[in-house]
């Protein structure tokens, strides 16, 4: 993989002097038509250490107007980040559409620095480098445009070049003592790049190997490479625009799985009181020990309209104390919000250690209303599914607990419910036209919920499917799950 | 100041239980009309242990639309937090227009505990409350509704309360040992919340003591202050509308201290080279060691259309590591941005300890385009004087090293790049017909220029002048003076 990148690229200074101005001027101008384009695009750099990864953003940097240019280093984490999935720290300075991302050290830093270090082993490698690939799939999905940069030196030009560095008075600083240490493990570190680079080299993002040695080389060459993939990816802008579902869901056969819930089972309003009263006081025993050992809890809330989410909510809140939970409503994304992959405003909103926080309506949009509604393309939504396991994979293995609940009514029980809201004055404002209407399409969302029960139900992230046309029982079975979770999990 | 809040109120439960309706519906119909307001609501909750806090917040939350209400819980700071001036985790969770924020603890929390800890004295506590008063009012005449309930018990229903809460298993959970000790300090805590309270009782945000005994009494209390406070400011809505300013900049005496500045100064390209190196190699070594004691850098830039600053930041780039920096060019703001203060957008950007950021324009957008334009009325622009100093000086405080520069050039020098741009194929677009058109204004612009010097330049954040129709003075001007301020303050 490496070894076209030790042949001694050069570039001389006429041909540089040459070909930088053109370069120049005809980045400048694919930027100018990024700027409105409808993705972002994420450079990464990686590689030997010497090989010019530092001058070459800088270099870039002076090419690129940085009014839309950003560039993120990734040290080490900080507490808000290690409390949350490793992917969270990118997750946040991911660029936004029309911008371009540089991230010094990546998702990739850690994977290989620690198995070189044997802090790891290959199969654990393979794991993380599947991961990686299933997350650049997901952004590359949504449009991205992924640039991944690997700078290589070969041993006796890496060593060359330390050594010259550290000769100089102006230049030593940047040899660090990691620097020699990454060098004594030079072949090892080689070996296990390229394992790295194969696994990773997908045809959504494939790697660019850069040999490092000459700067004039190096420089143009990461130069052009940005200029063609942009272009040829703004050439293509136009064909790859969302195509609106041509096949709508369809409800062949309505009978679902939420159609063997029994909506009859219902609780008095004394048993009700009483085993309220049971259970928010041992879920509040419950998350407390779990904030103590530092776990988070999340929970989703999806359903039917007027099915009784925020009093569910409620009832949960009310066994914590408010200093312990949020609870996130979704609703319209913001401009920011929309300027990104759709699972960033949820990643923004993942709590730190011993948090509870509760989405009333969640990233399930994507194959419920966004389906429905033909705002998420056929074939946006159909990958949706291994994108939220995906997502909430990360999150269970970093001991995050998580319940999803679909708060289940019949379409009778729905309409009895829009007409008391009607009646009461301060429900009047939670119905409108727009609910009434949605109810035709009812048979269409019972088969989509159907649909996302069955894939996105896991061992770690279990969908529990709560029969509600009784608002006590409803009620009592959430947090009654809630315990029993809670309890099984410590 | 709290004497009447020990003279035990109470509601009975039939009385309780005819006005919770009504005060529900109508905290939901303000709430909705809320919605569509221009101004946050920013509820802060402190006061005594044991007098409900907690409970009354979690009332709140079932009275009102959670979509809407948002509670933030101030723990230990994060090290991201502390890294940054203490007023950062407050700005970061501060609400949007249109919604209701509740702070639980809140920025009074550390100045109190503190000074009833011995940290501090009643002088460094007068310090932090007149700080805390020039934050409210700026948020205040942003639009923001402050609503301080301090939640008070006396000494001895604090006693029994803690008492009966670690009697009943269920509640014992909620008494801590913290509280214990708290309890011990009471009447030093009485004495310092009481010097605290009067201090910051403004006509903009004054305090609501709340008796915290009678559950039903402090429940209807709180709920009602809420109702009366949103309903007296949803009212006022129209008439605290921005006023465009009717008296714009005028230049009457367009003579100022930017005249002074002598623009024929300039460089050859032989000293340009060799001065660059120079202090582009001692910027180097400063800012690694400025970077070593963690002392982070601010760069703000601001200057004439044309005059050079992004060609003067690159100047400076250069010598930096792109791991460290960060470019933040300001152009319009996103919705997000736009639903907070103004200076919201700019406390986001603050960086973490031992990190370079430069603002390519900056906050003074509201003191030169805004006011020049405008956006802002004559009382915004006259009160961000104060606001940014404000704002600077608590960066200072937290040993952040903030460099202003204006970057001058005149009338003549401006048009002549302008044309130059034009007939430079990579910077044609850079100028648009909008950039020939703003010339007319160049003598107000200037004027507004001069005020800001004069206004916000500070022993602690001085404003630097650059004489700027040679570019190459401009560029060596600064990267000199920022290595000579660096050098002062290491």
């Amino acid at each position: 993989m490496f070894e076209s990148a030790e042949i001694g690229h050069k570039l001389s200074k006429v041909e540089y002097e040459a070909q930088e101005p053109i370069l120049r001027i005809k980045l400048l101008e694919v930027q100018e038509e990024l700027k409105n384009a409808s993705f972002p695009v994420i450079i990464l750099i990686g590689g030997v250490d010497g090989a010019g990864k530092g001058e070459t953003v800088n270099l870039i940097h002076e090419w690129i107007d940085p009014h839309y240019l950003e560039t993120h280093a990734f040290g080490s984490a900080s507490d808000e980040e290690r409390e949350r999935p490793e992917a969270w720290r990118f997750w946040r300075v991911l660029p936004p559409k029309g911008r371009i991302g540089i991230l010094f050290g990546s998702w990739y830093t850690r994977p290989i620095i620690d198995r070189v270090y044997g802090k790891t082993k290959n199969t654990d490698l393979d794991v993380d480098l599947m991961r990686i690939n299933a997350f650049e799939k997901a952004l590359v999905d949504d449009g991205a445009l992924i640039i991944k940069f690997w700078f290589h030196l070969s041993k006796e030009a890496q060593s060359a070049r330390l050594k010259l560095l550290m000769k100089n008075p102006e230049t030593r600083w940047r040899v660090t003592d990691l620097d020699w240490q990454h060098f004594k493990l030079y072949d090892k570190f080689r070996l296990i790049s390229e394992r790295a680079l194969r696994t990773t080299s997908t045809g959504e993002a494939p790697w660019l190997v850069i040999e490092g040695q000459d700067k004039r080389y190096r420089s143009i060459t990461v130069g052009n490479y940005i200029l063609d993939l942009i272009s040829k990816r703004l050439a293509t802008e136009h064909s790859r625009t969302v195509k609106i579902s041509t096949s709508p869901v369809k409800a062949e056969n309505p009978y679902t799985i939420l159609d063997t819930l029994n909506l009859e089972q219902s609780l008095s309003e004394e048993d009700y009181k009483r085993l309220l009263e049971k259970y928010q006081g041992r879920l509040n025993l419950l998350y407390r020990q779990a904030k103590q050992l530092g776990r988070s809890v999340i929970l989703v809330f999806e359903g039917w309209d007027a099915a009784g989410k925020g009093g569910i909510i409620r009832r949960v809140t009310s066994a914590l104390d408010a200093r312990d939970y949020q609870v996130i409503p979704i609703a319209a994304p913001t401009d920011e919000e929309r300027s990104h992959h759709y699972l960033w405003r949820f990643w923004r909103h993942i709590p730190r250690a011993g948090r509870v926080t509760i989405f009333d309506r969640s990233w399930y949009g994507r194959v419920l209303v966004e389906r429905g509604e033909g705002f998420a393309s056929e074939a946006e939504w159909m990958r949706a599914y291994a994108e939220i396991v995906n997502f909430e994979q990360q999150l269970h293995e970093h001991s995050t607990l998580i319940l999803k609940f679909w708060i289940h009514i019949d379409a009778d029980e729905q309409l009895r419910r829009f007409q008391l809201r009607q009646e009461t004055p301060y429900k009047h404002y939670k119905i409108t036209d727009e609910d009434f209407r949605n109810r035709a399409k009812w048979n269409d969302y019972e088969l989509a919920a159907n649909e996302m029960i069955e894939r996105t139900g896991t061992e770690f992230a279990p969908w529990y499917t709560i029969a509600a046309n009784d608002k006590k029982f409803a009620r009592i079975e959430v947090v009654k799950t809630l315990c029993d979770r809670l309890k099984k999990s410590l």
